[in-house]
């Protein structure tokens, strides 16, 4: 462990692996980079400054694979590398670390479960980016044989890497990720696959909220297959919930009971309402201004032109094209007192803000 | 009818109502404006140059109140306005219509079906525009007594506004609407309405994702229960269906039968690429860029303005900022053919595009 950093091994070569051997080389690691696929080591070397794995002595292994390979990796590499901390970044724990269970007193103590939130549509090596996790939340999980040292190695990783390290208990993270990422990754999918049965014309009216509403539809199939199996119970658990309530709330709405309709409706906004905002801030303190634009290109830089000079910061961006529309609506999203500023400055520059 | 533009009344100084007579007034229509609410009627005929209903004789009116009062103010409005045609812009038409089927036969000739496919998170008069449905569908639909030359009037008035008339049947338009606007609606409001019952730890890790899928979760209660009530029927079966297939999936998580995880994830895939893009091209004919923007003022205008400088015309923006996170990944959705000319620009400008 020469300067104090970890000699670090990073398997899987993807843009997880990748992400973290370049920002782990830029905090002054020595990396070593490994993978079933020579091709991928060979864009990760060149990209992060990684080497390529030899005979040497590893502090600290981080396993980057699918997640069906994890536990296998897993075990190989606490048994490889007997003095190495051994993390993992699959977006499950459970089944995982379980199926660690049988490993001896002395490996179990070099376990480490590590889940950062941070993932893309986008993958590979060649995506990879050394602040990736800059800012980001990084689960660590632990066994209950994990000695404190192993998990001061992996917290130290995380804040080297720039993201914060947030603890929790292996089940109730499970328990999160199926409620805030797994379930409503199904039941997107589920919702556009009812599509493929549907008329074209039908199709053709569809506008923005449809599209929002599964546009994570379009997720890795393969990926995401993966991931579900490796949080079955809990998944099936939430998603049969939402059926049931599905189910309900069609009953309702087939008989016309307007208050139980409302009543469904009231708890999506309040539903809505609890989701943090950017930087964890609630959404409570933002303001949407929605302004017209003109579909031409640069009446967008103009008017982020407008927003710059009036030193104003926008916390989110989104523009509203429909079936067959030649203008757009843009939403911009503001802090609460930045209203006033940015209004009265976009229509100073002619832009119509239109609530 | 002075200079062949029929004399309009539009019945509701709401967002919908108020934006026809902007756009009519601009059209060179004479218009009048009525409304329940004297304040409405004040703000819309000051915004759009409409005038207070006095004793003119009226060749068109368009009823633009919420759903549940369509069906009553267009029965009054065919008795008091004899030689008038008689619209409406509701989100829902068979019952509506159907509610119309006791009128007189001369009376039913001059009623036409209308649903501009145009609404917005925002509402009432003073976010009317006047362009409001420029190269917007607007779906008509027609009773079996409708005239020809009713159905002509309203056209004339649609072509008027900028916006694209398509016919639809009465029953095709209600089932289309429950596809791919009502069940998208119940569908993310009961997502949404979950998080009330979850753990606040829980909701804290959410990202872009949750945030996308129960975007629309915020819309009105009020007019959705009308608009849900309203086509009760398609819904609940639509809903149903919806329901069914998570029910199904849910097994087949819990029992890890990984083909039918996968199956259901491909469907997914293949049906939001049955969306249509822009202007209702294809997606396949778009292009995704990522690239990271520091999150501080300047840097998305600088963004827009390579943009405008290599002359690309953006087709959709997104802003990707999750918990914790002080720099943001900018998704811009070019033409195919524009993708090198920006890649390149923007690497010059120093911007880091990831994928």
């Amino acid at each position: 462990m020469s300067k104090g950093k970890p000699t670090t091994l990073v398997i899987g070569a993807g843009l997880i692996g990748t992400s973290i051997a370049m920002g782990l080389v830029k905090a002054g690691y020595t990396v070593f980079i490994d993978d079933t696929d020579p091709h991928a080591i060979d864009i990760a070397s060149t990209r992060s400054g990684a080497k390529k794995l030899g005979s040497e002595s590893i502090d600290l292994v981080v396993v980057a694979t699918p997640p069906s390979k994890v536990a296998d990796v897993m075990r190989a590499a606490v048994s490889a590398h007997p003095a190495a901390v051994v993390t993992d970044v699959a977006s499950v724990k459970g089944t995982i670390l379980g199926a660690l269970a049988t490993l001896e007193h002395n490996q179990l103590e070099r376990i480490v479960g590590g889940h950062p939130m941070a993932g893309r549509e986008v993958s590979g090596a060649t995506a990879a980016q050394n602040n990736l996790f800059v800012d980001r939340s990084w689960v660590v999980t632990k066994l209950p044989q994990t000695t404190q040292s192993s998990i001061d190695l992996v917290k130290q990783m995380i804040s080297d890497l720039g993201a914060v390290p947030i603890d929790r208990e292996i089940a109730d993270h499970d328990l999160a990720v199926a409620l805030i990422s797994h379930t409503p990754q199904v039941v997107a999918s589920v919702l556009a696959g009812v599509l493929n049965e549907a008329n074209k014309e039908h199709i053709a009216l569809a506008g923005q909220g449809l599209r929002d509403t599964i546009r994570i539809a379009s997720a890795d199939a393969k990926l995401w297959t993966d991931i579900l199996a490796n949080n079955a119970a809990n998944v099936s658990d939430q998603v049969s919930k939402v059926a049931k309530h599905l189910e309900e709330v069609a009953k309702a709405i087939k008989e016309e009971k307007l208050s139980a309709i409302s009543d469904m409706l009231d708890r999506g906004v309040k539903g809505r309402d609890l989701l943090p905002g950017k930087h964890g801030a609630a959404n409570k303190q933002d303001s949407l201004i929605v302004v017209r634009v003109e579909d031409k290109p640069g009446e967008l830089a103009r008017l982020f032109n407008v927003a710059a000079s009036a030193n104003v910061n926008l916390e989110d961006v989104r523009i509203d094209h429909s079936l067959g529309r030649m203008t757009g609506l843009v939403e911009l999203t503001v802090g609460q007192d930045k209203r006033d500023v940015l209004v009265g400055a976009l229509t100073t520059a002619d832009f119509v803000v239109v609530n």
